[in-house]
């Protein structure tokens, strides 16, 4: 019982049941093993969540909640678009290899279905985020086009579409953890740069 | 017995097993479900295929061998860098894109654990690609460099390693499965062109 009460947020659980998930797979853990690995029992699971569709839910929820205020809360703090966008992937980045969040971020992308209901408002928070990034490149594009324009430049046409770019972009940063090694070469203080220098360069192409 | 016979291509059971590990999730599928959809008896099944771990095996190296055969083994055939990695970046693209192979190529993807002894086969492979990639990458870059000092102009440094550029690449398309709609507006006659532009304004920033 002692135990019990020590595990009263339920982002324990979460935290938990992501490591579990990916160490064994989503559909090869059950509720069991989840309560066993926090000493909880079953009722004092279920108390708390009502079915591993539930609990996958609440991950990925979570993970959008990590997203919300780590990315983009901060980054709204940014005026310059240019800095707006650089700030997005330095602080995306820095949440994927994040050693306390990776296991909450990286199931996002588990396969596995949601009952359509939850897997609605999934993809609608993570809609929202593609449309924030694919306006903020949009803005980005303008700003430099404007800026060509102002100092009689040749003006460019733009090649790469804003939501081409996003995707792009989105691709990059969340693959990252299906290479990244702790002692690899690549580190985020070298990565970050390169994948900013990247994206800035393709998008002004 | 009939269906027994027809059943003669171990392709035919890889594409229906990836069918099923994508729809029911990896761990979720047993053998007897494979065997189910193939009409095969258990037996049948396992003449074939000693163990599901052998099967994610030998769908992850199709996989591979579809990249070799449709990527790799055609841009050899390009004698300039430049169009070397256009045509690589292309002809991947439409690999992940292929309806045919699509269900195969993305097991690549699957997390869960194989065999030590298997997973470092399959690794083994995804590095020869990044490798011929990162290289690939690096002879663009140099003689873009060459081309640039030629016509007597300052020259750049590069900014993006061919090492992140190649990862970035690999990203950028590997992900497309997450956010691909048959019916939505970025198809391949457009994304194409666009992951190209993006990806060389990129590397020569």
């Amino acid at each position: 019982m002692a135990r019990e009460t020590v595990v009263d947020s339920r982002q324990e659980i979460l935290r938990t049941a992501a490591r579990l998930f990916q160490q064994r797979g989503y559909d090869a853990t059950s509720m069991n093993d989840v309560a066993t690995a926090l000493k909880l029992s079953k009722g004092g699971l279920y108390h708390h969540f009502q079915s591993k569709d539930e609990i996958l839910f609440e991950i990925m929820n979570h993970a959008m909640e990590i997203t919300q205020e780590r990315v983009v809360d901060p980054v709204r703090g940014f005026a310059a678009p240019e800095e707006r966008l650089r700030a997005l992937i330095r602080l995306h980045i820095e949440v994927v290899l994040s050693p306390r969040d990776r296991e909450i971020t990286v199931m996002l992308h588990e396969n596995h279905p949601l009952p359509p209901a939850l897997r609605k408002r999934i993809n609608s928070r993570k809609k929202d985020y593609i449309h924030f990034l694919e306006n903020l490149i949009a803005e980005v594009q303008k700003k430099v086009q404007e800026e060509v324009q102002e100092k009689g430049r040749p003006q460019t046409k733009i090649k790469v579409s804003p939501r081409a770019a996003a995707f792009a972009l989105l691709g990059m940063i969340n693959w990252i953890y299906q290479w990244y090694k702790p002692e690899g070469e690549l580190q985020a203080q070298n990565l970050i740069p390169q994948f900013t220098d990247l994206i800035f360069g393709g998008i002004l192409a």
